[in-house]
């Protein structure tokens, strides 16, 4: 297989265009997606090629910097342009309602680029901007995934099992990732990791991506059904139980994919670690509890079918929860880009995300 | 879709031929796979064409039947037609190494052909011996599956929303399933009852199966991924767990497909009963508890694939246990032909199962 440069080129600005792995592709195969438009980039982001909130972010600002150039071409004057960038951002903003660093970058860029029109700035001086920033947006990510992988990497033995659930990879951020962050991190200390992965029905985030990320780089990994785990972990092979967090509430309650919840229950009574890596872009303090919490319920046809596949009979019930809550006081720390963090997690989480 | 009879005709003899529902189809389409000679029949066997142990051991009856009738179109004499007819009992006993009821099939007709050879019977009186002895080993298990189901549904309330994992129903047994069979018989006693089934990975019986026989009888059934078990759980939606056994220790301590142990956790942690529904016939008192029973590992592959198609990279690993065990603790009844039983099951399980 071809070893990819680490952190992983998840979305990079390339001869003016927007260039991704298409992960609707892997682990088949790596091969870049190019969006050289708005609808092109759009498209992408909503076939889940680019996927994870904060990769997504990453793409949005590299596509705002995409639509001021392109407008440049059409346009002489400065209004006009960001007419046409205004335009496209509100495209951008449409393609996944829920992933709250698409708004936070667009929002970024989208404020400079008004401001910097504001001041009267030549059109190609705000492109130069609008690059510097959404590469800046980029650099954060990895930055802060690299922090807090360093701070989780610590409480892993020198010889560690780590068992994971979908993936908080590098691919879904700006390519170091969380929770797998975290394994690199200890890689790059020397610590000798090796991964079991939940395969994560219904899209098999774990076995597609988690899998093919780690093997990529050099980490050995097994790959189990979800309704495995519970063994693995009676068997006493597990070291730490480790997932990301898609929004964490004011006391700790952790959202993440549907099947977490069980693996913290199960995780706890066999004694192993559960630990949530998640940055402070995942903490929304205006939930008091998991319960303010709304799950998205998906398509039920994720359930029924594979890769196109039907597996149930046609014409039968199928309920698909996106997302399941770990209470509290199941989860042993929460891994942050400041630090691990112990309960109880309102103080505790206040003080490093305030 | 199209209603079948009810016991569903898993197994049959018609013209000579065995003739099975081929599983393997399910529930794509319904087709009958009709086994003239024993080859055929093996080959169906191994290739799960029919599968659960009370199934196979019908097939294995209608096997030695098949075979006693070729053996007796080929040769004269008792001797020669007895030689062929071990011959084949051997070629049957080969297809599914850990199946008890396979074994247990053919050893009752195989003694009741040497015993009437003993007795000088002539060879058509012998045939139709044989035929007999192979219905009553059909007919007992559907009458078996009936008395458990009478008796497990008085645990359910007139309206009921059942849990369940795998399939434990009328395909994997003579016609009327165990766990399944539980709610076959409250439908039958007039009460409502609606099932969620676990799609259960890797082989997605419950997703294939399971949901092909309820909705096939008019049962209403929605398919959940097995890690959002818990989710459901937690809402407080299901009155009542039931799964069936592959086998079960002298203290309770019950082995069945991978995931029912945490499912029985959760259930426990939720309040909710987990009842397993088992026969005699998967008693076994030689294992004092759960740790004596071997847990079968199978080809990664399973894993590794989702309904034929690659999900992993190629290269990495997998493990992929069978089943698991469910101690006696988290198991809230027993369900069996003679009754429902309770703790401490050392005493309550050597009484109903001496």
């Amino acid at each position: 297989m071809t070893a990819l440069p680490f952190p992983f080129p998840v979305v990079t600005w390339d001869d003016q265009e927007v260039v991704l792995i298409d992960q609707t592709l892997l682990p088949e195969r790596i091969a870049w997606r190019r969006c050289g438009n708005i609808t092109s980039l759009c498209q992408a982001i909503c076939e889940l090629a680019v996927r994870g909130a904060p990769a997504i972010g990453v793409a949005a600002g590299f596509g705002l910097v995409l639509s001021w150039r392109l407008a440049m071409e059409k346009n002489n004057q400065l209004a006009d342009i960001l007419a046409r960038f205004q335009k496209d951002r509100k495209q951008l903003a449409a393609t996944r309602p829920t992933a709250v660093n698409l708004f936070w970058a667009l929002n970024r860029l989208g404020s400079l680029a008004e401001q910097l029109v504001d001041q009267g700035k030549p059109a190609d001086e705000i492109a130069a901007n609008l690059l510097a920033e959404a590469r800046t947006v980029l650099d954060e990510d990895v930055a802060m995934c690299r922090s807090l992988g360093m701070h989780g990497q610590k409480l892993l033995p020198d010889f560690a099992t780590v068992l994971t659930h979908c993936n908080a990879g590098g691919l879904a951020t700006g390519g170091y990732g969380t929770a797998v962050g975290v394994v690199f991190a200890a890689k790059e200390s020397g610590k000798t990791i090796s991964v079991i992965a939940d395969e994560t029905r219904p899209l098999l985030q774990g076995a597609r991506l988690t899998a093919w990320e780690l093997q990529n780089q050099g980490i050995e990994v097994t790959v189990i059904c979800d309704s495995a785990a519970a063994s693995i972990l009676r068997l006493g092979k597990v070291d730490a139980v480790i997932t990301g967090a898609d929004r964490i509430a004011a006391n700790g309650d952790a959202a993440n994919k549907i099947g977490t919840y069980p693996l913290a229950v199960l995780a706890n009574r066999h004694g192993v670690p559960f630990y949530v890596a998640a940055p402070g872009s995942t903490f929304d303090a205006a939930c008091a509890t998991g319960d303010d919490i709304t799950i998205e319920l998906r398509d039920p046809n994720e359930v029924h079918e594979f890769h196109g596949r039907r597996a149930t009979p046609e014409g039968v019930g199928g309920w698909n929860p996106a997302f399941d809550v770990t209470p509290n006081d199941l989860i042993t720390a929460i891994i942050t880009e400041h630090g691990v963090v112990r309960p109880p997690y309102g103080e505790s989480l206040a003080k490093v995300w305030k």
